[in-house]
Formats: C-alpha cells, structure tokens, sequence
C-alpha cells in the first residue's frame, strides 16, 4: 500500500501517520520528497482498512499494490484448478460444452433436447427451473418441478446437469437435483447468497455480472471459497456497454485476463453475450481460440415457441453443425471439444 | 407493438403472421411498401411475447410502443403518490432527509447520531445492520443486534428508521424494527426478494442498481407493486461509468425523467453517487434545484474511524452546515427541507 | 511515480533500475518489503515515460502520484481564472448564458432569437454556421454565411457570437466574426485542432467528448494552454453510458470535480446532454446549484421547423420562462443570472 | 418510419399529420387503436427528418424502421467488397496482416522492422508519422520525415505502408507515401476530415472511436462512400466501457455483426484493444475465429525503449511466433494467414 500525503504536510504529520500505522503492525517506509511525501507499507496490509487510512488527516490518496483476493489469486496456486462436475472435467485440454434451454418446459421437452444435444457432443445438460425475468407479468419458470424433470433427463441420458438458483432456500433442492449449481448475472453481489454456497458441497458455475469488474467476479468467488467451497467455474457472458446491436457486448478478454489472474476455469455463454442466434458460432469459436475451458449454449427443439429466450436458441440441428466447427477448431488449439 | 417484416416475406407471408396474431386478440393492421412490409398491432399486446413475435419466420424485427408496466406508469396514475413512513410524508413539497451512518457500530453511536441529525432537521435515521461488501474480509454489519440498536435511536428521537435488507430472511425482523426497508443498489434485480417484498406491509425504499437503467428500476418496483405493496420511494445513487473520478456517476437527468413517466416519489442518494464527502453539498444542492423528493446523506460522528463508507460521510457538523444550504436553496423552488 | 517491483525481482534487479532511474535525474527510493519491493520517486518526474518505465524487465507496475496536467491545474493557480468574452466575464458570480438555437438558418432567424434571447437576459448568443453531422445527407450548415449573419446580430444586439469550429481552415474566418470559439465534443481530441488553437488570440469554449474522461478533458485544454493562448472555457455536455431515455447522460458531478482540479471556469449544456427540451430547465437549474459558471441553451424561433436539433431547443417564451426561475435560483447562492 | 400519436390525439391531429407527411411523397398509413394512433410511412423516406416529425404537435415519438446508411449497406451490395491496397487484396480468404511500430522512429529502425515482419508472413508495413497524443509534452511522432522512411521501407521490401492521417493537411503529402490511409478512432467523426477523404484515390482504413455504435461506423464510411471514394477497410480496436484491467474491451461481436451488416472488409487491432502485448495472441486468435478478413498489430525491435506504445508491443520474435499459430488457426477455419 502506497500512502500519498497532501502536499502541506509537514514531517510531524507525516511521522504521525507512520507511528499510527505501525501500531496496526506494517512497516511504514516514508519517502521525502520537495514537493509530497508518499509513504510505503510493507508487510501484510490485508488487516488495514484503505478507507480509514484515505481518511486520516493530511492523506491525500491511498493506492493499493496487491489485489484484494486470496485463495482464487493464481499467485498463490499457481497450478490450473481442476473442477470435477458428476465425472466431467473442466479445466483441463478437453473442453465441456453444456447445453439446453432456457427453460424447462415440460418432461418429454427437456429429454428429447438431452438426447439430442448428447449425441451432438454436449457434456453437460442444462435448464432453467426459476427463472429471473426483468418483468413480473413474464414466464417465471416451473420451479421445483423442472428440477424433477431435469432428473429424469439425467436419468435417461447419464449427463450431469446444470441449473440457476435464485434464492437461498432452494438450495437444499439444488443439492438433491442438480451437479452443478449457477449464479446468474444479477445474482453475482447477492453476497447472502456467496456466503451460504460457501457452504454447499457441490461445484458453483458463478456467472459475471453483466456491470461487474473482473476484480467483483473473483471477490465474489473468494466469498464462496472463503466459506469452503473451493469448486467454482467462472462464466463470461457479456457487459453492458453503449452499444445496442447486440444484447451485451461479450468481453473477450475476460478470458486470458481471467487465466492469468485465477487458477479458477473459465467459461463463456456466448448465447447471453449476443442475444442472438445467428452471433452464437462466431463468438463460441472466439472463445475456443481465446482459451476458453468451456462453452455453455442455449438449445430448444422449438425456438419460435420457447417460453423464454427464443431468439438466442440454436434448433437442434444447427448446435449439431456448430460442435463440429468448434471440434474442429479446439483441435487446431490443442484441444478438443467432442470425446 | 409494430411488426417490421423481412424485405423478401410475400403477401402470404405478411397474412399468415397477421392471422396468428388475430388468434391471440389482437388486430393486426398490415401497411405494404414498396420496400418493406409492417404490421402494426392495436389492443392490448400486453400478453404478446415480443420474442416470440420476431422469432416467427419472415419478421425482420419488433418494436414496442408502450411501456412494459403499469402499476408504476403515470398514464394510469397522474397524480403524485405520497408515501407516509411513520409520519414523514415524500411526495409532497417537505423534502425529507434521511440521515446516518453507513452502519450502526453501537447503541452509544447510533443514538448520539441520531439526536444530532435531528436537530440539524433530518426527518429520518438510517443505519446499516446487514452490510453487503465486495470483500468477504470486510466488516458485514452488526446485524440483528443493529437493528435493536435503531429501534432505541427511533425511541429517544422519534425519528423512523430506514435499514437494508439483504435477503428475504430478516424480512420479519425488518417489519419489526424498521420503518423503511431499503433495497440496495446490488438487490434490485434479486426478484426472489422483489417479489416477496410485494407481500409485506412496509413502505420499500428501492435504489436503482448501478448498472440498471430508469425503465429496469420500474419494473422492479412494478414486481413490488405486482405483489400487493404500493408503497415505494425511488432512489437514484450514481450509475456505472467509464469516468474514475467519482465512485459513481449521479444520474441527475433521472430525477425529472422519473417523475415524468411514474408517480413515485423519487430521493437521491448523493452519498454513494460521489463516493466523496466534498462532493455531497454540491450533488445534494443539483438533486433539489432537479425536482428529488428526499434525500439520503450519510453522517458519522468519526468518520475517520468509522468501519465503513467513512470518505463520504460528513461529520454532524458539516451535515448542520449543509442542511442550512439545502433549506434555503429549497426555499427558492417553493419546496422546504427543515420544517 | 511508484514502482511497484515484480515478486521475484532481486536486490540487484532493484538498484539496476534505481542506477537508470537517477540517470534520468529523479531520486529513486526502494523499499524493500517481504513480499514486494516498491521504488518511490521523487522530484520532477514530468519528464519520465510510465510506458518505458514499465516495460523495464523485472517491473510489475508503475502509479502516477501527480496529475499529468500543470497549466490548468488548481494547485499551481489558486485562483479562479476570469475569462473575458467580448466584455462579458466568465468565472465571477454572475452567471453568463449563451443562447441562440442549433443552426444559423438566416439573418433573420439570428436577428430575431438574438434579440427575444438578450430581452430574457441572455449574455452572449450562439448559432452553427458548420455543423458536424453524424449522417452525410443531414443539413450541413450554412457555413461562412452564417458567420456573417452572426457579425449582423451582434451589431444590432450588442451581444459577443460563439460558434464552432470543425476545421483548421476555418480559424481566420473565427478570429474574423466570432468572439469564443467553441470545440465540440466530436473535436475535443483533435490535437492538431488543439495545437492550432494554442496560437488563436480568441477564448475557447472546449466541451467534453461525450467519451471522454475528466482528465482528458483537462489534458486538451493543457494543449491549447501549452500553445499559448489560456483563454480556455470548459463545458460539460454529457457522457455516453448504457442509460437510453436521455441522448447522454449529464455529469453533474463534473462540476464540483472540476472546479477541484482547475482555476478555468466550467459551464453546462443542458440541451445537448439531454437531448429533449423538457428536460433543459431541470438540468439548468440542477448545474447553477452544483456552481456551474454558465450555460449554453439553444433556442429557436420555431423549433417545429428547425433544420436540426429541434426537440432538444426551447421557444424564447420557454426561455425567457426558464431564465426568471434560473435568476431566482441564482440569487438563492449568492449569484445572478440576469444582471 | 413508423409515428406513434400521443393519447390524446384526435382524428382530426391524425389526419393533419398525414396530410403534412404526404406533402413530403410519402404514402402514411394511419391505424387507430383503442389507446394509441401509429402512422406508418412506407416509400423513401430518407428525405424526412426525423426530429422535425417528432416535434409536430400530437407526435409521441418516431421510430425508425430503416437504417440511415445506403452505400455502405449489404441489402444494397450482397457481395464483399474486395479492397485492393498495393497489390495486397482484403476480404477474400487469406487474411493480410499489416504490423510495424507505434511510431516511426527512425529510417534504420522502420526498415529492419519491415524487413523482419515480411520474413514473418505481414503483407503490409505499418509506422506512425503523426502521433495523436493524450498529453502536449508526449512524443507528437517524425511527421514528414517518418513518411519519407516509410517509403524506404516499401522500396526495400515491397510491402505496402499504412499510416493515420491527423489532419486535412497532410492528404496530399499521404498520397504521394502512402498505401493506405489510416483515419485513427478519436477521428472517426472528424466529419471535415471525412469529406476530404472521399475525395481521395487511396483506400481508408477507418478505425471505430472508441465510444462510437457500429452505426455510427458506418455512418462515418457512409460519408467518405458518398464522396466517391468506395474503397474502405473498417477496423474494431476495442471499446471503452467500465473494466479496467484493458485498455479497452475489444467487440467481438463487431466482426460478425459488420460482416452482415455492411460489404466492407473487417478487420481487427488487437494491440490497441488490450494495451497489453500478452493479449495481442489470445486477442488475434478470436478475431480470426469470429470472421476478421486482417489484422494491424504493433511490432517494436526494442519496445522496451519505444517511443510510444511500448507495453502494447511484440517484438520480431514474439510476433513471428504468433504469426505461425495464427496461420494455423486461419487454416483450421479454411482461410490462410501466410502466403
């Protein structure tokens, strides 16, 4: 932590400052200068509150060196972390795909999407039980009973499943239900919500909030594994920024950045990221070239009637084509996306 | 709801949409151009699913003419609201301010505060009991036993009391202890809690989220109103921007856009949407010439030492010294800050 | 300027980039801690690239301490700057308002609005004659023409003419006809433009690109100032965010900050930051409490049959209207309006 | 277009307002509802202006159905447009790619640097002459002089140059140097400067502002299209949003998106969207794999001691390196980076 004085401090000021901080246990090293002193911590300065300091009288601005996250800190683990979800792995060379509707909308629906999106090359099946929606008057999903169904999908087809939870009493159900639990967008600084998944003892797919600095995504993932829960898959789905030809603007970055920072893999929804159809090939096979350990892709066998989120779903088919294209180019990288 | 069809949809093309549509209530009115065909909808298109419509084959795209809500809509409700909280009425040319600390840290803290920010005219007392910090190694609030604490500051001042709700949990707690139940920035899209505060018997203080625009903040306060509760106050705190300056950026065009398109009585928060104490008097001063109906100012007895927020709150006199500017200044437009 | 040392980097890695430090004449001071080593420096370091520096082997980092700008910043120039336009001041408690509408359409037209504007009290009068339009088949200005009109109504108003510049080539003509020109948001890092102008003996009225940040802002006007000429106005305009109910969104906070940062004085465009003439009092209104040192409204005789920009101009009764309420605001801070 | 009535427009208003636009030669179609008129315009409608309809009296709002662009639009040219630059041809299957330095530094250091991309695979040289800088005190660039050793480079190697333009001076000094003129982002909506371009018998390459829409990108070509100058190369270099750990966010969806919006060739700058030379390869990878037809990337023999841009830079190892797995990749998805 660097301590910049304001430029009317004299050396008792400064001297203050330097005994006050010690007594919180850093070394302060101040560094005269003609025109303001700055002051270096050294030493472990998680304990000092920024604020506090930035308050103290004759302090002009304090400015942080090291990151604010710990156990996600890939400087601290520098080995990729490996999360295992009901037997598929992310993280490694091969990259899972998951893939399903927006919504459950009924038991033949979802297992007629799971056999399809299986024998496309999907890993993993996913599913919308509750749903968030912007308006109160829309779809608000089948609730405990699409988890039932997503049962009976995993059941028929052996993939592991995947589904949103939006409030913490579901989570004993989300236990019993589902292998992986995902954190929406506008659920990522539900810090309630972090705090008792820190708790669950299975694997958190943590979606970035659509306005949140990759610095909140990985303090929000240091909540979950602060609790104890160490198994999370990050997931880029786009910002909000001004431009409006697409839904949001998928960050791409956010990838290599993310590896760099994290040890924590890193997935990307490129049907969210676009909001629409025809944008989710190009921007998957971004994601593969940049890096990404995963892909999570809306399906439906009926767009033009889906209950929700129609407009960004993939028939069966073209998700079938657009695996192939994305295999092939995984393949190009090293890696591989169909077993 | 206006249909734009594909440049190459045929007559038939064009019938066929507008019979599906005439089977869900609506009359379908197609215009043929020479270029482009359009299909305008008149009735109620409520129950339309916009993307369900331009998912159909041939349309090009669609666009909404009316707003998606309507509890909240000042077409259906051209008078004012007023929202009585324990006496304190917003919406009326009073503008009361609410005032307090970032969190309540003692019984001794919180009730020194309170009598001093009445007296400098606050209407109502704020406190924080559950804190959502981005860091899970941040001070979280007091919780219960803050709220107890605030119920014996409403006692020795009479003045109601305004805390934030976290999760759907404390929500009984809340209609014990509280007068107001304030849902922050970071909860206004958790619809869980949105909805279950439609079935409570509070009035609900609802910031706007920083990165959620004016038409997203009525349609979570139409998810409050949807459920039974019609008693909501606004809260515009600074949006998300790419300017670094200032923690957030005020949205100071919201407060006359607001009271143009509901009937809500609308507050600013000129705290959190600086970040910066200088910064209060001056956003406050632009919140009341702009037409707000309350303000939410944050005031510590030390802010150097306060456990949270504490570079942009004002000390119990800076708070006197602004309240004396805003009364006079509120003078000025016919409206009053100090009773 | 901090250093911030990569974790691996070793004592002698330190005092090697300490040895080319001082060679570029600046003091450079390690602290050598657990985990980090950091270099402050002290002295002038205006003259040291942060790029270079941090691509120097062995470094993590590099945090400026001091501001980038000198010849506008406060802290070298106490004092408020005065700016004299044509005999009216900008800067002192009188508050100059520059009116007149988008487009110079005819002697006429400017004659007329010149002379409702000065009855409403109106200091100096404003009028496009080269209009930087988004779309090449919108009307583009009446151009040299129209400066000409703006010399007649100067001559049978008595007020000083702004207008913009879109050109290099056009300053002769400007320094002609014209008594502030003004740089639009699409200019304002046009630095030849900036250079240019350096050299011009007429104030500048500079607005904010609509992306621009704070600093920036001020690092533009460092250009013009650097050149020679210090005669610098600055105008916030509103910035582009994900907010769509107004054309931008007006950074009220600006003001404050600004007037923190610089002795220049800084006025407000309500009609270009909302972009709807409903909403030009509110912010006017919301600027003068904030301490803006002036505005700029359009206004036009017929808005209904503008060549451009008419939603967002007022009627001159509309603003003859807003200019009453404006004084009475005004005075209620110890400032006027109207003189 | 499409006109929405305010609610209380009656019969008579409808039929006035139809009349007006029918004056126009426009066909309007009015379509009375229960609560709200809309008019439908169908024929040419690019001669109206919109804000004039919208200020009419009874008009809500107008909607437009159209885009503001033509020359420029896929609907009106189905086939890419092949830009053809010195031989080097941009929107057929294999991908140029144009690097160099951020500044041209000097006549030994531009040509072994060309000498060294062209042993690469680059098929085109890039070099600043004119330096747009944040800063007055930064480097402003060679001018002249750098132009001048930019041909020396093409003469020894054969590649075709690439260099901005900053001003309408130095159009004629760009033609006689010059392959292909750069138009930088903080000039995208330079309009002066766009005219003169399309006047010019050199292709543009025109880089997106930083805060620019895509249509406001293609309005910007619209303008130099409709000069008579149709040979333009469009290039997405990252957009400003609120995430700080890039320089910029690079819009991957861009690509797409332009691809079916317009013929122009797409192509991409991945040194400037990241500002870090660790994510030009994650970056230049997904730009192929969206659908890039080139890219410009920044190449240093010593970015250590660059003038300009040093942190963004790869050097001849790193880039040579890249080139060789971005072949592979091209190849992968059936175009070809190196010859």
């Amino acid at each position: 932590m660097i301590i910049v004085m304001k430029k009317d401090a004299t050396k008792e000021n400064v001297e203050q400052i330097c005994s006050w901080l010690e007594s919180h246990k850093v070394k302060a090293s101040p560094i005269y200068g003609k025109e303001q002193t700055v002051i270096g911590l050294v030493g472990d300065t998680s304990d000092i509150d920024v604020d506090q300091v930035a308050m103290q009288q004759h302090v002009d601005k304090v400015m942080k060196v090291q990151e604010p996250y710990k156990k996600t800190n890939r400087k601290f683990h520098p080995d990729n972390s490996i999360i295992d979800v009901g037997g598929v792995k992310f993280g490694e060379s091969h990259i899972p795909v998951i893939a399903g509707p927006c919504s459950v909308e009924s038991e033949e629906q979802i297992i007629e999407i799971a056999r399809s999106v299986k024998a496309s090359g999907a890993s993993l099946m996913r599913g919308g039980a509750f749903k968030p929606r912007t308006s109160p008057y829309s779809f608000q999903g089948l609730k405990a009973g699409a988890l039932i169904y997503l049962g009976k999908a995993r059941e028929a087809t052996g993939l592991p499943v995947v589904s949103e939870i939006t409030n913490i009493s579901q989570i004993e159900m989300m236990e019993e239900y589902v292998d992986l639990i995902q954190v929406g967008a506008r659920n990522m600084q539900n810090f309630e919500l972090m705090k008792a998944l820190g708790h669950v003892r299975k694997p958190i797919l943590l979606k970035r909030g659509f306005s949140n600095t990759i610095e909140e995504l990985l303090m929000s993932a240091e909540y979950i594994m602060s609790g104890g829960n160490e198994d999370i898959i990050l997931c880029e789905r786009g910002i909000r920024t001004f431009e409006t030809s697409t839904r949001n603007t998928l960050d791409i970055s956010a990838i290599p950045v993310l590896k760099k920072l994290t040890h924590l893999p890193v997935i990307v929804d490129p049907s969210h990221a676009g909001g629409r159809n025809d944008l989710v090939e190009p921007l998957a096979m971004a994601s593969i070239a940049a890096g990404a350990d995963g892909l999570i892709i809306e399906v439906h066998n009926d767009p033009a009637h889906a209950l929700s989120d129609g407009p960004q779903s993939l028939t069966p088919e073209q998700f079938s084509d657009v695996m192939k294209k994305l295999d092939h180019l995984a393949r190009a990288v090293g890696r591989s996306i169909i077993k």
